[in-house]
Order: C-alpha cells, then sequence, then structure tokens
C-alpha cells in the first residue's frame, strides 16, 4: 500500500494504530496535563479532571503526537504544548456545555450540571490561561501566534454559531464556515505546531495544517450527521440534541433545501422552536434519510477526509502516516 | 512636596491628572482596542462596545501608560500592550456579570442581560484570545508570562470566591487571597509590564508591581465598602447587590467578628440567602456602621493604599508619580 493512492475503503477502520503510535508520548502528555490542571483551589482539579478523565479520545493531542512522527521530530517540545492544545479544546467545551444549556457529553452529566454553569465558565478561563502559561514555558512565538490565533477563530466561530442559531436560512457556506472555525481551526493548529518545533519548511507547516483542517471538517460533520443516526447509548451524545436546539448542521440544510413546502415549513418551525417532539423527531429522522441529506452530509466528510489523507502523501511512508490515514478513515467511518 | 512624606490627607483628590498624564497616550491606545475588537461577526464588536465604550475609567491601560512615564519610557509598545490589559479586564468583567447574574455595571444593564449568556461567554473568550494575540505581537516572552500568569490566577480567585460564597466563616486572610487574585494581580501586572518594555532593573520592576498590586486591594476594599454606603443612583453600582448575593466582604467579615449572637445570626442567615429584603439591607448598613465595620474598611484601604505611595517613593519625582500618587488617594478617597 502506498498513501497516495489510498482509497476509504478498507473494512473497518480503527483509532487503534493511532493510539499505539503515540501510546508512549501520550504518557508525557498525561503527566503535563494532570500536573497542570492543579491548583490551591480543591474545586479546579474536581471539574477539570471530570471532563479530562471523561474517556474523551484526546484526539487533537494525538495528532499533535502523530505529526510529529510523521516529520521524525525526536525532542519533546510537542508534549508540554499537546497539552496545552487540550486545555484550550477542554476550555472550549465547558463553555460550549454552558452555551448550550447541554446536560450529557459522553454519556456522562455534563460539568455545568454538576457544578453550576459559573464554576464551568471560571474553571475553562483558568485552563484557558494555563493553557497560555504551557506555551510561554515552551517560548515559541511562532507557536503562541498560531494557537492564540486559533482560539480567538475559535471564540468567532463559536459566536457566528450563536447568531446562525434557529435561522432556517442558513446555507452550506456559511456552515462551513462556523464548522472550519469551531473546530477545524484546532486540529489545523494541533498539527501544525510540530512542523514548528521541528524547525520545518512552511510547506511542512501547511500540509500538516491542511491535514489537521480537512480532518476537522470531517470530523465535525459526521458528528453532526450522527445526531440524526444514533442514540445515547451507543455514542455518549443524545440523538436529537442538535435537533432539539434547533441547531442549522449540514443534515438540515440539504433536507430543507431538498423538500417540499410542507416539508420547508416543517424544518423552518423545528429550527424556530415550533417543533421539538419524539414525534417531530422521528419525522426529522425521515426526511434527512428519504431527501439523502445525511448520506450527503457523510460524501460531504469523506471528501474532506480524502482531501486530508491527499494534504500528507509527500510526507515518507511507515507507520505514522499509516495511522494518520486510518485516523480519517475512522473518523468518516463512525456513523455507519 | 516630596513622595516619601506624602500623607492621605489632602482635600479632595481627584483622578484628572492621572487622566492628563495619559491622555495622548490612551489615544492610541483606544485606537488599538476600537481596531482589534473588530470582527466579521458583527455581534463580538457590538456586545464588546458595549462594555468597551460604557463608561470605564481604563483605569488598568491607565496604569500602564502612567508607570511608562514614571519611568520616562519613550517607546509606543506599551500601548499595544495596554489595549491587552483592557482585553483581559473586559473578558473578566463579561464573565463575572455571567457568573454573579449582575444586571447593571456602571448605571447600564449588563451585556448578558441585552445579549444574553452565551454570547457574553463567548465574547469574553474571544476578546481574551485577542489580548494574547496582542502580546504575541509585541514578541516579548516576558509580558506573555506575566500576563498569562495574572490570567491564571484571575481565574483561580473567581474560583476562590464562588467556593467562598455564601460562607459566614471565611475570614479576612481568605478574602486577602481573594482580592489579591482577582484584582491586585491585573493592577499589578499592568504596571509591571511597563518596567519589562522599558528593559528596567528587577526591582523596578518589583515596585511598580507592589503600587499596582496595593493600589488594587485598596480600589477593591473600597468597592467592597461603597455596597453597603452608596446607591445606584451615584455609583453606577446597585447599593446592596453584594449583601442580596450574600457575598462575603470584608465589612460583612468585620461586621460578623464584632456583632453579637444575635447579629451574628442575622449575617449568616443573610449570607445563606435568608434574608435580603430592603428592611434587612437597612438592618446590615446599621449593623456594619454600628460596629465600625465600614470605617475600618476603609482604614484597611488606606493602609495598602499608603504602601502603593510608599512603593514607588524611589522614582524621581515629577508630574508621573504625582498623579499616580492622586490616583491612590482619589481610589481610597472614593466612598466618602
Amino acid at each position: 500500500m502506498t498513501a497516495t493512492i489510498h482509497r476509504l475503503d478498507r473494512p473497518e477502520p480503527s483509532l487503534e494504530p493511532l493510539l499505539q503510535l503515540v501510546a508512549g508520548d501520550m504518557n508525557a502528555v498525561n503527566t503535563v496535563i494532570l500536573d497542570r490542571m492543579q491548583s490551591q483551589i480543591p474545586l479546579i482539579p474536581e471539574l477539570a479532571g471530570h471532563l479530562i478523565a471523561g474517556g474523551g479520545k484526546r484526539m487533537r493531542p494525538m495528532l499533535t503526537l502523530a505529526s510529529a512522527r510523521l516529520i521524525g521530530y525526536t525532542g519533546t517540545r510537542h508534549h508540554r504544548l499537546a497539552a496545552s492544545v487540550e486545555f484550550i479544546h477542554t476550555a472550549t467545551l465547558l463553555h460550549d456545555d454552558v452555551v448550550d444549556g447541554s446536560d450529557l457529553r459522553r454519556g456522562r452529566r455534563t460539568a455545568n450540571i454538576i457544578w453550576g454553569n459559573p464554576a464551568s465558565v471560571l474553571v475553562g478561563d483558568f485552563l484557558f490561561s494555563r493553557s497560555f502559561e504551557l506555551m510561554v514555558e515552551d517560548g515559541s512565538l511562532k507557536v503562541l501566534k498560531i494557537l492564540s490565533n486559533a482560539s480567538a477563530v475559535i471564540a468567532e466561530g463559536e459566536v457566528n454559531q450563536l447568531t446562525a442559531a434557529r435561522r432556517i436560512d442558513l446555507g452550506e457556506d456559511r456552515y462551513l464556515d462556523i464548522i472550519n472555525a469551531k473546530t477545524a481551526a484546532l486540529f489545523a493548529a494541533a498539527c501544525r505546531i510540530s512542523a514548528v518545533v521541528a524547525e520545518r519548511s512552511e510547506g511542512e507547516e501547511a500540509a500538516l495544517d491542511a491535514y489537521g483542517r480537512n480532518l476537522g471538517i470531517a470530523f465535525q460533520l459526521v458528528d453532526d450527521a450522527i445526531d440524526y443516526v444514533s442514540d445515547a447509548g451507543t455514542m455518549g451524545k443524545d440523538a436529537g440534541d442538535d435537533f432539539r436546539e434547533g441547531k442549522m448542521t449540514l443534515p438540515v440544510i440539504l433536507a430543507y433545501a431538498r423538500g417540499d413546502a410542507d416539508d420547508r415549513k416543517f424544518w423552518k418551525d423545528a429550527v424556530e422552536g415550533r417543533r421539538s417532539s419524539d414525534e417531530d423527531f422521528a419525522r426529522a429522522i425521515d426526511l434527512v434519510r428519504r431527501t439523502r441529506a445525511v448520506d450527503d452530509t457523510l460524501a460531504r466528510a469523506r471528501h474532506y477526509g480524502q482531501r486530508a489523507i491527499d494534504a500528507i502523501a509527500g510526507f515518507a511512508n511507515g507507520q505514522a502516516k499509516d495511522a494518520m490515514i486510518e485516523a480519517v478513515e475512522f473518523a468518516v467511518a463512525r456513523a455507519y
């Protein structure tokens, strides 16, 4: 197998090769994470630990580590920076759950439900500050620039999403802008910073950025599709959560665009909060299937997944590249 | 007049000399602030602008600018950094108002009341990220270290305050820990960074840090006293807000410690949320006056104010020093 002709059709892709690839490095990252989420204020490690120990895959720090392996970096600076990336992500999750009023994440009660919104907001702020302290300790202004910019872009994307909420006329372009900002920007930065610490070329930086960005978009597209195909028991996410919140995601955008007048009225009512019962959700599921809105959301995900794979085609073949390719395949296959 | 024998007894101190001192520089800072709070997402400048244009004194950036004048810095790097400090402060205010459920700040409706908690949380995150982008543009790792540490300390202080809420047994020491973190840390950092960009000695850095820290403590003590002496019409803060929220501040700590059994029961009930009527607040006002709890809170403020003044005694006399001394006098005189 060579990467350039690799296709997204191998049976049962798994995250296992990526986990294996970075297992040793991830132990070092976990040590940094556990050490640096500590505080003299007991609520901080208690609340942060709930989320950090709560079954997340640590996808973003894994990408930093895998990217470093792909380009042959042999130092340890990326351990601290991978922890920094995970802190930014954790802070974002804490604030997201407050913003969305979520009560369940990865099958567990959210921190805002257990400790309240104020604690989630403030511990998020703490982790965000800590992430910058870690970057400052590393000392690369270029890494600081990449991650401070990614953080600003994420926040802008979240506000963009907030103002787009319950707007049935949101198109695919603006939706892509939103997920590019709120999800893909940190995936991209997580990969890019490894090329920075390894002092690789702008071209290699850009290639890793593109891998992360396209994987991030694919990842979010599949997440948004899952809301219309899964149930909380299997995915740790409530199926229908997005629907009940009137969240505009690609399945809705496509189903609305392809629906008849009745269907469109249904979607408008749903997105504007006038239809959120179980029966309404059952109808939504039926509509997204009949219009192939979920299928085509997943087809879009495969498109971005293929772009992610092609972005790293120029790097040497080997265990790291194979694992990073299979991680993409896993990401786009999750909904099946 | 020489600074070392200066006493806090001049009539009617004013912030005017400080405002005059930094007026030119502040125009440059305001340009950076207005430029860098922009975003393609219209809600961001709209919400941020409400608070940033909302009558705040910009005390912290003024301190950065005044400190630079005090030590004879003639460059312009501190303009961008002063804006960065103001962004951190604004982000903190946005999140504070969400955490406290406040509806009024500086006499105007809070952003969370107008645009909702989610928008306030996310725009706060955006401004916080932007503040780091500004620091990265400046390029001093030492400034980044000082301000990222201050940010983490602020968040810790806010969580500490949250867990201390409604606890009548909070002592003066823990109260001081909290205001040191949530208020004084950023005052200290705002002053210190001017010595860093001017490449002054550690001793001068520490002196400016001490000025800012002690002024910050004095400032917060007076703020906490004002809650028991003023009304919203004059101060832009609702008198009794802290009381009704059961917030443990020094006036309560002292009045509780000095009260008889009946008084103590009253304070415990109030702090635990069982007494928050106008009559209850009238009794609280009476108790803090009779026990001299407000007077002594203000005496503590004068103590820290004097320490702030003494901290900069070693710098050259002149317009900057006089203005910084009078700013302290103004801060501690606000409640009279």
